[in-house]
């Protein structure tokens, strides 16, 4: 298991048990879920829309680390100076450009923020095969100041998918929020039909890795198409047309969908295999 | 002053100092923000997108309250059965339809949601001189079980423009919500060039009715056409490019706009005058 914790040196060390930043109080007789309200972490976010591939980039930091660390989950090419111009607004410092899996509908924009802000490192999983500076595994946390983003492997959309959920202690994110990626989409998910897809292990990874959450954990999904922001494991066990079946069911609708050829696909996927900068590959 | 406050048999009753479903805790030796964490309030919020008018459309509940009473502010008509089937699914019980102002850009779904289901009640300011079941002016109360809006004058966009804001009390969301409508939207505001339109008094409203709020209050307009889905005070105080200025030169930058005519106006206005139906207004 790997730990990424940000520090002032931009070095990484090993998780540490008493987070700093962090008020403590005698909590003998209280219960976790009194504690999380009493010690909130303090998470700047911030869901961001690109309109033409119906996108959500999201955008998380830590008000309470004096350097305000932050990292972007799947940024989009089109719309990274917006985001770069929100990241600077906030006073935030960014460290990560992280993605999902390798998108085959828009050029990721992890490329070319690391050309406009220097320190930044990109992330993507290992199984996904993709060029990054730093590749995660189930299990894996990713953090910014003392917030952390714990690495769920949830293949199926394609083999790299992986979802990063917010973690699990009275200092974290209270309830907690499960970045999806095409996993699990609000009342849907991503195809199965490309890149190593298989709606058998869709099926396994939203059962076993999401569906295994807090009822309240918030999802937020790569994109939404019906202008949903965001739902619940909850109300995605109960009312996803597609997941909330038996499996059989599920692969009989997942192979009767009949999509088009996806259309971005042949320019999204290599270009997002190298961080969606194809010219520059010796600087990813 | 006037307080609209649900209860099951669907009539008012004033405001009562200490509402129900709350824990009572002894506070002397705490501070205001300590008590804000440990007296939670359980909202249940949503934001909703309606892509062709780039309207945002919210959703507020009382988990709380055995009837989880919930209201929609600016539903759009093209939405509205996406959003009833969401409020169903939630097992929510939707009790307002309310408008920020009289809408030119998209028809609202009050009057449609009125006759989808019963019980529901429509609200818009008085000085919008819109039909609607019930009017609010400014300091008025509209409760969804424990959970309270305030109303607030934010004329400017158009006469008869209210910004809603969260209450300010221990029991009530922390940091407070603003849904300004079109008064303020994210770097950003609405045109003055229509509908009783003024650049003078929208400064005027933004800067007495919004910017005084905690700084850590979330800003939620009506629209965002840039993918943008919450701002906060302290921030468009910096960062609006118009509202930041000095009234002067807000004046003049809204002079200039040099903005089309809005293609929907004509549709649109004499539409939601009445609620969205025009053909139906007896039914109001």
């Amino acid at each position: 298991m790997m730990f990424f914790r940000f520090s002032t040196s931009s070095s990484f060390s090993s998780f540490s048990i008493f987070p700093k930043h962090h008020i403590f109080l005698p909590f003998k007789s209280y219960t976790t879920s009194f504690l999380a309200q009493i010690m909130p972490c303090k998470l700047i976010f911030r869901q961001l829309f690109e309109k033409e591939s119906s996108t959500y980039t999201y955008l998380l930091a830590d008000s309470l680390h004096p350097d305000k660390p932050a990292l972007l989950i799947d940024p989009v090419d089109r719309t990274v100076d917006r985001d770069l111009a929100l990241v600077k607004e906030l006073g935030l410092k960014l460290i990560y450009a992280i993605n999902t899996h390798v998108h085959a509908d828009h050029v990721t924009g992890s490329g070319l923020i690391k050309t406009k802000v220097s320190g930044v490192k990109s992330i993507i999983s290992k199984s996904s095969n993709a060029r990054a500076d730093l590749f995660v595994e189930p299990g894996d946390k990713i953090y910014i100041g003392d917030i952390y983003l714990e690495v769920r492997a949830t293949p199926g959309h394609t083999l790299g998918c992986i979802t990063y959920v917010t973690g699990d202690g009275v200092n974290q994110p209270q309830p907690r929020m499960a970045f999806t990626g095409d996993a699990l989409l609000i009342r849907g998910c991503g195809r199965t039909d490309f890149q190593g897809g298989s709606s058998d292990k869709l099926y396994d990874s939203v059962h076993s890795q999401i569906f295994t959450l807090p009822k309240d954990t918030l999802l937020y999904p790569a994109h939404d198409y019906k202008g949903f922001t965001v739902s619940t494991v909850g109300e995605e066990m109960l009312y996803n047309p597609r997941l909330s079946k038996d499996k059989e069911t599920f692969k009989n609708i997942m192979q009767n969908l009949n999509l088009p050829y996806p259309k971005m696909i042949d320019i999204a996927v290599p270009s997002n295999m190298v961080c969606g900068l194809q010219e520059t590959k010796s600087d990813l």
